[in-house]
């Protein structure tokens, strides 16, 4: 009985081995060697910051509903048709929006000055001619939260909470609660009006701009961003122990409902084209700088990546779509518009990464796949070792605009980036050409040839059913 | 005779040398002492940035002529009387004015984006509604001298030369030609505006203001200098060979005569009161940020330094003289006015040195003083020493504001700063506190508070009649 039972053991452990050694999607030698060309193909090719260039000088701003955004469209429409995509195609997203006008401040006493500060992305104006008011401070979101009903009846509400710098951009998320739910927080507390320390970690005068919400059936104040010294300058006058009284003057308004498009190109497979990887970037940016590092820098990676795959002389098995998302600033609605348009082909999508962290190098791959293909990512992983990155954990996001296509169970990828300068930059007018470096470019487009390649040679499959509600 | 030749040759030597022993200027010892304590004491105190702070948060922007300017005045002489000085006065000081109107401008075409500009000091506005025309690039104000006589007819002259990093700032000079003849130049070969890179060593997306001159006879054309990644854009823009048109718009005019003053704080010395030595700074600043490095830092340092000797148990035996040099930005009008008032009391100036280059280090002294003083400086250098700081030549300049006392003969000490960082955020919206390294700013101090005890203490002179024209 006893040995019975073990002999049945072992068999069904062999079984279950069999079984997972067999079925484990994996790559063939080939595949990983060409892999490893396009690598270094990647490493010699300036294609990536050509692109940047282009986008940044020959578009420039392209602000979601924007004549840049419809300028972008064209410009991805044609980079994809020159670079000689076997099919190029745009999808259709609609979404409001949000037009910046004349926005400044000023101290108006006890020290007279002006300050820096940026609308925050769908505030409403200020009262023609300005908002004054006395400033009441928090240190952060939850402080605001913690007041009592009428803390700040009749201020401006100014939360000071200093985002911190991380290779990850872990310093993000705690900190940029103030400028999305800020607003409608202070509005409950009585305030007329709110300014919060740009969420960001340079300490340069310029003010960080970025999308905020406001809560249904509370009352919408106007929203702004002040630069760090800014922000500095306020805490010491208040710490002063005065009143300080501040004047405030924002024209932003509402616009239209507007039509921009995701941009695709696809390189089309030999023997399984209806299964497709994605790689892609938001082709849309915030209107104050040129949106080199958010996010020229994704959209040129990942184009790049495409175009050596498309200068080999055969077709991948599989299709790799690059998508140029539309406005993903305002609310990842490029993202959104792909997955409800593609939800009856779901299935077909092998799995996607988009890079939208700037420009940095690549650290560390991530995947979100089934545990049976772990051992294929590490395959894939060891050909971007020489590169500097090593595998992660199954953990991934995939990045923004694939959100909702993980709602719906697709398998993703994050190629990590160091994101150290990152929030140096983001949203501000700073966010230029000259941030990106060429080198750390090329390594991001060597690991995302790799990526798409191995995806799309696969034997096997990533699998499916992840992040799904 | 050749005995009695070489006789004579030794006993003149030997009489020329007593002469220089006995009349050298040196130091007592107990005077070396004391220095090396004030240098100590210095570098345990925070009070030079206590004093940029105040300043830059109680005034901020402080203008030649503007409201700021007369609130720097007002601060200055507050702050001395309240650290005790002996004595505190003002002095007129009156020029032409200049205000800074709306600026901005735009590329129409090819590629339309925003340009971040600014208007440089005493530029003229464009018509009213801006100038639009094509932008025609030259390497520097040489290329652009030696261009035909109307090369740019009708156009808007763009001058690229990059400023050079130098921890001595010696890239300034040879870059800021173009910022102070280029208006005139251009217009002399027929331009109808000029934009110049910044003169700056940064890339962040702020222009760099500072003064221009127009040349006698010359059409007065609008000038303003692009920020550097804006001035990178350009150069891309321009590379891809089709004409590129920009729009540029500046309010900028001039103002009313006006009377800001310098303000000076005395150390009344004690045995040879009517003998002084000055240090000083500028107090004025330019309107885009809040003056922290340009010159706030130099104002903290002379300031505290001058408090620390105020605060030994008695005066020093000759008077020192903080000076808050008005309007420095716009012309030295604040050092000509002082050189004019007291042009009749030159002789008791016993020298005088100026901080005028942010708040880096000091890592090197210069002199200006007879040959028979430089041991004494060498001596004073030893005790600056420990503060990483050495002797370097008897060639100095003493700061700006000093040229005109210059001219009538003073000697002149340079403490010269590491100023590799200076040109990143001078004359920018980014000259804010931020910037100021505490610790870098007690190391000054501390140089400067030896500088001005030892020339007030020492036994003889530096001599007079430097540089006189």
């Amino acid at each position: 009985m006893k040995l019975k039972y073990v002999s049945t053991l072992v068999v069904s452990c062999f079984i279950a081995f069999s079984a997972v050694a067999n079925n484990a999607p994996n790559f063939d030698d080939e595949d990983l060697k060409v892999a490893a060309q396009l690598r270094d193909k990647a490493l010699d090719s300036s294609l990536d910051y050509d692109i940047v260039e282009s986008l940044t000088t020959e578009v420039g701003p392209r602000m979601a509903g924007t004549p840049g955004d419809a300028a972008a469209v064209k410009w991805g429409v044609a980079k994809l048709e020159e670079l000689g995509f076997d099919k190029v195609w745009t999808e259709p997203v609609t979404f409001p929006t949000w037009k910046r006008g004349v926005e400044s401040a000023e101290v108006l006493s006890p020290y007279p000055q002006p300050l820096v500060i940026t609308a925050l992305g769908f505030s409403v104006a200020t009262p023609e001619g300005g908002l004054s008011a006395e400033i009441i401070e928090f240190e952060d979101l939850e402080a605001l939260k913690a007041a009592p009903a009428d803390a700040a009846k009749g201020k401006i509400v100014f939360i000071k909470n200093r985002m911190e710098r991380a290779r990850d951009g872990s310093g993000y998320g705690p900190a940029v609660a103030a400028r999305g739910q800020g607003a409608s927080e202070a509005a409950k507390k009585g305030a007329v009006g709110i300014l919060i320390r740009s969420i960001g970690t340079d300490s340069h005068r310029m003010a960080h701009t970025g999308v905020m919400r406001y809560e249904e059936g509370i009352t919408k104040i106007p929203a702004a961003a002040l630069s760090a010294p800014d922000a500095d300058l306020l805490e010491n006058m208040i710490r002063r122990g005065k009143p300080v009284t501040v004047k405030m003057t924002i024209g932003a308004k509402n616009g239209e409902e507007y039509t921009s498009h995701n941009v695709i190109g696809e390189i089309t497979g030999s023997e399984k084209p209806e299964e497709y990887v994605i790689i892609g970037a938001h082709l849309d940016s915030w209107d104050l700088g040129t949106g080199a590092l958010d996010d020229g820098a994704g959209i040129g990676i990942t184009v790049a990546a495409a175009k050596l795959i498309l200068d080999l002389p055969e077709r991948p098995k599989r299709s790799i779509r690059v998508i140029m998302f539309a406005n993903e600033e305002q609310g990842l609605i490029g993202g959104k518009a792909y997955a409800e348009a593609h939800k009856d082909d779901i299935k077909n999508i092998i799995t996607a990464a988009e890079s939208d962290f700037g420009a940095g190098k690549i650290w560390r791959i991530d995947s979100k796949v089934k545990p049976e293909a772990i051992p294929a990512v590490k395959q894939m992983a060891d050909v971007m070792a020489p590169l500097g990155i090593s595998y992660g954990n199954n953990n991934a996001g995939g990045g923004p605009d694939l959100i909702p296509l993980r709602g719906k169970g697709i398998s993703v990828f994050s190629l990590r980036q160091d994101g150290t300068d990152y929030f140096d930059y983001h949203h501000t007018p700073n966010d230029t050409l000259d941030k990106v470096d060429p080198e750390s470019l090329k390594q991001n487009t060597a690991a995302y040839v790799i990526f798409a390649y191995l995806s799309a040679q696969m034997n096997g499959d990533f699998g499916t059913g992840f992040n799904q509600k």
